[in-house]
């Protein structure tokens, strides 16, 4: 067994990802002060809101309001996911409240019709002038790449076509790649063989950095950052509360959950840098705020260290 | 990366572990028809029922009825709890019915003073009577060591005083010695350093099979069962539905469940002779009987070959 990581890093994506997917549109009120507490926890990096079309995805309509009210320590990284030019527009008129970009396109021809109405070639066109406009702005740049692991339409993706895409993102400036696996196919054993490929396929240079976005949609996401964790992967990304993802059928669950995933790094001895229970007060907020049980764990069970006393079984 | 094996066994513990744990009773008939339909899964081992006393437990007052109107296929070896000597007199009345008994302790003195009201050594002796006459009746024995990587009173578990268990377990006649994490405490690392020195305490020899029963109370279960492959553990428990375990506190899950378990084997290309489909069928059944959602996810994603749709994300 190769030596694990001895620290990673976790961009959480609640704020955005999980917020969008609600059916009801959160309070703005309710997102600062969420987001306050996720800032209080330890946690690096987020991904605050996306520049989306409101008539879209009224789910983040106030992503300036959200952006110009949450208070974070310096330290923390914040990004902004962004979908086309006239979203960095918007973005850019608050500059000085965030440090990174994300943005995003699927490994699967169907999969990006589906989702952006734009081929695959298409997408990476509007993405190099995103990403240009967003270096010259000082921004770090992450490209995401969805159903890297599989695609709900057109099944297992071949993984040379992944590493093209992702060695056009890194062309066209990302510095930093995220592996989506946007409906929960992938298995650790897969994930095993593709991240070396990958590495590979961008030269083994460490002027990229690969993240692993996992989804718990068939329970196996933490099964999923052990195999990473395997090949040297150290970068994910998570949801507090495991919100978001690509929550389908009604009733399935997508992001892993952050306090799940940091329970099970720090107790393998792998500095998070968090401090679980402050994460934990934030996942019990969001609990409240949605008024609906959460698909994550530690959130019930809390950490180990709290040792709930179990009753005779 | 060592060699995963081509094949594993999985305990199916749902009709005894789960249904035992639901605070509701659940009809005989209930009972009957998805003890059925797990057999009809493929599933080759099951732990139906506990001969415990319906005074303490009346979740399992039936044991005896079920026992003798299930249905399963004759290569299905079924397994029945038994706690002491009594139970095993009454399991005997119906010996034709099942092949094998389990039996249990807690590695943690405090733990199995909590639950059984006495010290591991009394346990002990009283286990090694039980053994002893489950043998002479033909019958395979398992011996199961609850908390046997942490308590949530004692804290950490000496791997020594486990492994201490496990040969009394097989000196007593046990063929199966079961590892349990019975608060979800375990994790991959752990797994990985545990169940090599365990293997050598029990001599390296393969006439003790060595189980893993994980919990999934951290979302940690399938990563946890992913660390014991890559140590050679190839046989494991779980229950359908993600039912029963330690659900403590309120809310909290216990067992990892057998269809996520499938599913990723399944996916990792290792055979589990089962039929997933049949399986979630099962689920789908108990769902209904309990009339409350499931904490597992392939009963609502699907299997990965149904490939739901996503919808843009």
């Amino acid at each position: 067994m190769a030596e694990l990581p001895q620290r990673v890093r976790i961009r959480e994506v609640g704020p955005r990802d999980g917020f969008q997917n609600e059916p009801e549109t959160i309070d703005t009120f309710d997102k600062v002060r969420l987001i306050d507490q996720l800032g209080r926890s330890g946690l690096r990096r987020m991904e605050v809101t996306s520049f989306v079309r409101p008539d879209v995805i009224p789910q983040l309509h106030d992503a300036a309001a959200v952006l110009e009210a949450i208070e974070v320590p310096p330290e923390v990284s914040l990004s902004v996911l962004i979908p086309n030019e006239r979203g960095l527009d918007r973005a850019l008129e608050h500059r000085d409240r965030f440090h990174e970009v994300s943005v995003f396109l699927s490994a699967s021809e169907t999969h990006n019709r589906k989702n952006v109405n734009r081929s695959i070639a298409e997408s990476l066109d509007g993405l190099r002038r995103v990403l240009d406009r967003a270096r010259e702005a000082g921004l770090r740049c992450e490209g995401v790449i969805a159903t890297s692991f599989g695609c709900p339409y057109e099944g297992r993706v071949p993984p040379e076509r992944v590493a093209q895409i992702a060695a056009a993102l890194r062309d066209a400036g990302a510095q930093e790649v995220g592996f989506g696996d946007t409906t929960g196919m992938a298995n650790p054993r897969q994930v095993r063989e593709l991240f070396p490929q990958w590495r590979e396929a961008l030269g083994a240079s460490d002027d990229v950095e690969l993240t692993a976005h996992f989804h718990n949609t068939r329970g196996q996401g933490l099964a999923n950052v052990l195999a990473a964790l395997d090949v040297g992967v150290d970068s994910f990304e998570s949801s507090f509360g495991e919100l978001g993802g690509c929550p389908v059928p009604a009733g399935a669950t997508g992001n892993i959950a952050t306090e799940d995933l940091v329970s099970m790094l720090e107790e393998m001895g792998i500095d998070t840098g968090v401090d679980l229970p402050a994460l934990v007060v934030a996942s019990g907020m969001v609990r409240d705020v949605l008024g609906r049980p959460l698909g994550s764990h530690v959130s019930t069970a809390g950490p180990v260290e709290w040792n709930p006393p179990a009753p005779p079984s």
